[in-house]
């Protein structure tokens, strides 16, 4: 059989550029996530296929890379469909297997559980420029926590995480599932029909207001639904501050009778708590049109824009009713992911330089240099290592000029030859 | 369906007490690393099914788990065997994945390229206390030095990397697969029967001297040959010095034309600038019962030994033959592999602290605080967690007394409440 170099389709090797960026993003986050009081745990990437198929993961259950079943399991003749021959499958996200472990650990775990997860999740999506199969997700969870001092938190450790990898000018647009409910119903839509309409709303950023209006229309809803349903967005947009903290005032009094009690002077609370402890760069923003895509969300969800990018880098929200499908016992719930891969491609488009670098020296040495010799020279590179610094030891090539060229290009700042013969001065 | 709790079969949960630990190490053996010029660089957990099964696995290639085909690709009706419904599967070592990486990325990769990898490797072996179907392998390698320079620094890095992790009394047992195929053609027997010469040796520090013997006789080897063999080793454990180098010096005159010229000459190399370079904790043995499994392994094999704990902690060799065949052009190639998963259970069996832990607060905040508090209370939070210590908020539980001694178990050692009525005195 012929070998292939490249790697399977769809994935990407990691050269040592990037890994640098992401080995310095990865232990930035550690450190600003434990300061918070999150855990770092880990699942494995394999888990059981009647969990992953299970109806928690949306469209992503439809990427699920399966594992077969191995030894006498296989029955490859007597197989009619994937799952006869499949006990297994790759995770698609982290959040699923988040709940089995939660469900199978919870006597040792604290109450409320702070996770983080720093982990590859694959989806075989059809390979496009930028998106791979398998992907680094990032996510910090906090379980066990009913009230908002857990929105606040993952609100403020996502936020400070991404001011300590150098990033500003982002802001934190949040809204809540219930008053997305609750705007559908007062304006008449069915509740059953409600998640369509979202779908619509959802491209609010994309096709504008009057877009969002056509297309309900043009879907068959109601025209004098859908109109009452727009003048709530219309009339909120007139409000113009800042944090579009009025707006809710607005809701409060608009949605009276359609909305969960406490829904709203919920997600004010968020914004006193939030406007009191922020740093400079995190700006809290009600959007009433955010939808985010996964069905398990209940309450809160929210998610990051970078304003000159314009797009998203960090999402999550409140999922009250998952845990429950594995324990039995519905446990509050409540996660905030960055998108790790959107934020090493920026770092490496802005050209990140890490700060605090170890400086970089290159040992040349001699071809023929003997055993005792090349270990008196290992011995000084040694010496400096343990002061920190970066020792390459290497043959000395014959153009030796290209080859200190080169180590420059790698950042090597320092060179140091070592001759067969002993040079004379 | 219903849901699993438990991780895939043979898998396992990593909780945070574990986790720490492997943090800790993954961030030890980075710094490490990199000090001695190792770049570091990821491969997919997946791989073509073409590669994983191409001979360069050994017994590991049966091990395989396989990924199913997607789509339209996957026929099961007309599928006859494994391979026509598996289109990719799970990487078993992370050897094979560089060679396919090199070959791959060669032109961007500076020569020679030192590797560090650090990554999931899966194998589908039975299920057995202590052994998971997912482990961590972390391996260096260093490419394109044909020279022993290679071998010295990864022996000294890996030896460097052991006392960081406060490891001491271990030894590095070294010997040469071109020693080792001469020992047995000086002895007489067939060269295409050396392997099951070597599967026997290997029993060496179970059955010892005279089992070894009778095994070789009883597999119907001559036993004038065995004979003759066995004296070999006879001879050399007569001279007892501690590094047994003087057997290199019996062998070099005893293996006179069956041995490749110059390779007792690097393996003494190796010895020579290992004993100038080394610090205190390293010390080398030349043991020519050192087999070491994997079949291609072309010259020098090592293994690192606890003394107290008499297992395997690490292991490598020189491997020139396997980046050829991804490149066409051979490339000289020398790795070294600790085991990251036994290295974790030791230090977690021995308890070991984590060297310069931050210190550990608690903030325990009553039920009821409005928004604002919350916020001027996170914000006393931050400052403190921007001071580098670890800061929980969390809900004061009707139990407190229970709440302080759960978390004091967790390491806490400060606390700090927070009443909604604030406590007048």
């Amino acid at each position: 059989m012929s070998l292939t170099k490249k790697p399977a389709t769809g994935m990407k090797d990691i050269l040592p550029e990037e890994m640098r960026i992401r080995d310095y993003c990865i232990s930035v986050i550690e450190k600003t996530y434990e300061s918070f009081g999150f855990l770092h745990i880990e699942t494995p990437c394999v888990e059981h296929i009647e969990n992953l198929c299970s109806n928690q993961g949306g469209e992503n259950e439809k990427l699920i890379f399966k594992v077969m079943k191995r030894g006498e399991k296989l029955n490859i003749a007597e197989a009619k469909n994937e799952n006869d021959l499949a006990d297994a499958g790759l995770r698609y996200d982290l959040t699923l297997p988040l709940a089995r472990f939660y469900s199978n650990n919870q006597a040792q775990l604290p109450t409320p559980f702070k996770a983080l997860q720093m982990g590859n999740v694959f989806r075989a999506e059809r390979p496009q420029h930028g998106r791979f199969r398998q992907f680094m997700q990032c996510d910090i969870d906090i379980l066990g926590e009913p009230g908002n001092l857990a929105e606040t938190e993952l609100i403020l450790a996502t936020t400070t995480l991404l001011s300590k990898l150098q990033f500003s000018n982002f802001r934190v647009k949040i809204n809540d599932r219930r008053i997305l409910k609750a705007m559908a119903s007062y304006a008449g839509f069915d509740e059953d029909k409600t998640d369509a309409v979202f779908v619509i709303l959802d491209k609010m950023d994309k096709i504008g207001f009057d877009g969002v209006k056509e297309e309900l229309i043009s879907n068959g809803f109601d025209e004098a639904v859908v109109n009452k349903y727009m003048s709530l967005f219309d009339e909120m947009k007139k409000e113009n501050d800042e944090t579009n903290i009025s707006s809710l005032d607005f809701l409060n009094s608009k949605l009276e009778g359609f909305i969960e009690e406490g829904a709203i002077e919920n997600l004010k609370d968020i914004f006193d708590s939030v406007e009191a402890a922020k740093s400079a760069d995190c700006a809290l923003f009600f959007d009433p049109t955010l939808v985010r895509g996964m069905g398990y969300y209940t309450g809160t969800i929210y998610e990051i824009e970078m304003a000159e990018l314009n797009c998203a880098v960090a999402g999550g929200g409140r999922y009250d009713r998952m845990i429950g499908k594995f324990t039995g016992n519905n446990t509050p719930a409540c996660g905030f992911s960055i998108g790790f891969e959107r934020i090493i491609t920026i770092m490496l488009e802005k050209g990140f330089k890490i700060p605090g670098e170890s400086e970089k020296i290159a040992f040349l040495v001699e071809k023929g240099i003997n055993g005792e010799r090349m270990g008196s020279i290992i011995k000084e590179a040694s010496a400096l290592r343990n002061e920190g610094k970066v020792v390459l030891i290497a043959r000395m090539n014959k153009n030796k000029k290209f080859q200190k060229e080169t180590l420059t290009g790698q950042g090597f700042t320092e060179f140091k030859d070592f001759y067969k013969e002993e040079m004379k001065f």
